[in-house]
């Protein structure tokens, strides 16, 4: 249960930091108010709105609950105020957009799992909770999904998904969770160190 | 049940009006008569499509009903037919846009309260309703969604379902329909007559 | 039982076609290893999974089943590995794509037809459940759809849901499926080969 609430903290971060990524992206593209709003709230809940639709979950979690909304207002007010400062804590940013990662891989992983998916389905619906609303952000500011070119950013989401799939044979799902949640956001801040890169094709 | 009649007539002429905006895209940007018929469908259906969909309704109105597909049809064969005419009754097609902006919200706010949605869930539905067809129009056509950058389109939605939320508490459903109905549509007008914006970002 | 094999195997040819087709694309826009994987699983299984979301089926197939998700990956490893070769056999992979849309085509009217949709329903489920892949793959590599533009390529998949919706009425499922199936290819194929386009509009 303890677990739990970590858990639970790590995805409220994830979904702030999302948020923030869309809202920033909403100035980057000059759009107003409102397009801050819906870039902030598209990136942040987007991931677990269609891993919910994908199983069957109604109404999704992000339209039930009203902590993860809340949460995702505040990035895009955070944004509004703080535009200046938050390029000073850009850092801070990526890092928790790294742990968000992390969480959204691992929660994403256990409900797909629940729901009596395969290894390959399992990786699948991980990875979607954790990038899908990057996706949908970048897909909205006419851009190529960033997922797609660059970074080793979903790479760590489809290797999670796979991790606690075996994990949750062994170990129960809370230990899973967290396991699974630390390796993702762990490769990822790796990836960021290193720079590690996927090899580019058609080149 | 009179009122009823009354809030599915404002919904065909929404349909309607959302189908012609879609198949006036496909000419700007110079499809074939598929992708007329294609973006007439999506702009006119794709908003009541998500919303099933979200809220779990299988399968969805406008794929189990034989008005809506039929009506964006014809969106698209009188758009095809009064191309040029369409210009002069440019005026025309924005109020019945506006008509149908707030038939969507008031529907899409009250099949999200009857499945249990909060407030915020509520607001949500209404909007994604409202205006998600008008954003897959932008999506297929390449090009960042005007709701996002423009003009005080997608927040009359917003305050729709927010009031909708409300007025069901006190009035029945009907009335409340007809009241949020006609909300959305007036501010979207008085938006359009005082050329109201909501503030930039980024600039 | 035998027919029910044999359309089995032409969906699958068609995931294998469509995942190049995808995989292809990502090289086209000098995406890494990861989108190519990404691009060919969207090609090749976005279409059944919107289909079976529109129908309630959860969760939808290409999660559930090992087959489809393998074979979109095949799609991609080939493509990785033979990308000079593939060139040369253009032409192969263009008649597979003709017969996966047919495959396609079929199975979406078939299970739209399952899950009772009219007439209208059936034909826009079948052809979501053909072109959707790739209006995704072309939505992600952030162009606007081809079908929307260019060649004879959903018309075919409309007339097959269509056919079937009639076909389905004399016939049994079975004997439907592959004719509708064969119609679609042969139509698509000789639109290829007699250059037939839609009229174009807005010029």
């Amino acid at each position: 249960m303890f677990l739990q609430e970590i858990l639970t903290g790590l995805n409220y971060l994830g979904i702030l930091a999302f948020s923030i990524s869309g809202s920033l992206k909403a100035f980057e593209k000059k759009l107003d108010l409102l397009g801050v709003l819906v870039l902030g709230f598209s990136t942040a809940l987007a991931g677990g709105i269609v891993r919910d639709v994908l199983l069957g979950v109604f109404p999704p979690t992000s339209l039930r609950e009203v902590q993860p909304p809340l949460i995702a207002i505040l990035g895009s007010i955070i944004t509004v105020l703080l535009y200046r400062q938050l390029r000073k804590i850009h850092m801070a940013i990526l890092i928790a957009d790294a742990v968000g990662l992390g969480a959204f891989t691992a929660t994403g992983a256990e409900i797909g799992l629940e729901h009596g998916l395969n290894l390959l389905g399992t990786a699948m619906i991980a990875s979607l909770t954790a990038v899908g609303g990057g996706v949908l952000r970048d897909l909205l500011s006419n851009e190529i999904p960033i997922v797609l070119k660059r970074d080793f950013y979903a790479t760590p989401t489809i290797i999670g998904g796979i991790v606690f799939y075996f994990l949750a044979q062994w170990f129960g799902g809370q230990t899973s969770l967290i396991l699974t949640s630390v390796l993702v956001t762990g490769l990822r801040l790796l990836a960021m160190i290193r720079k590690w890169e996927l090899p580019k094709v058609g080149g």
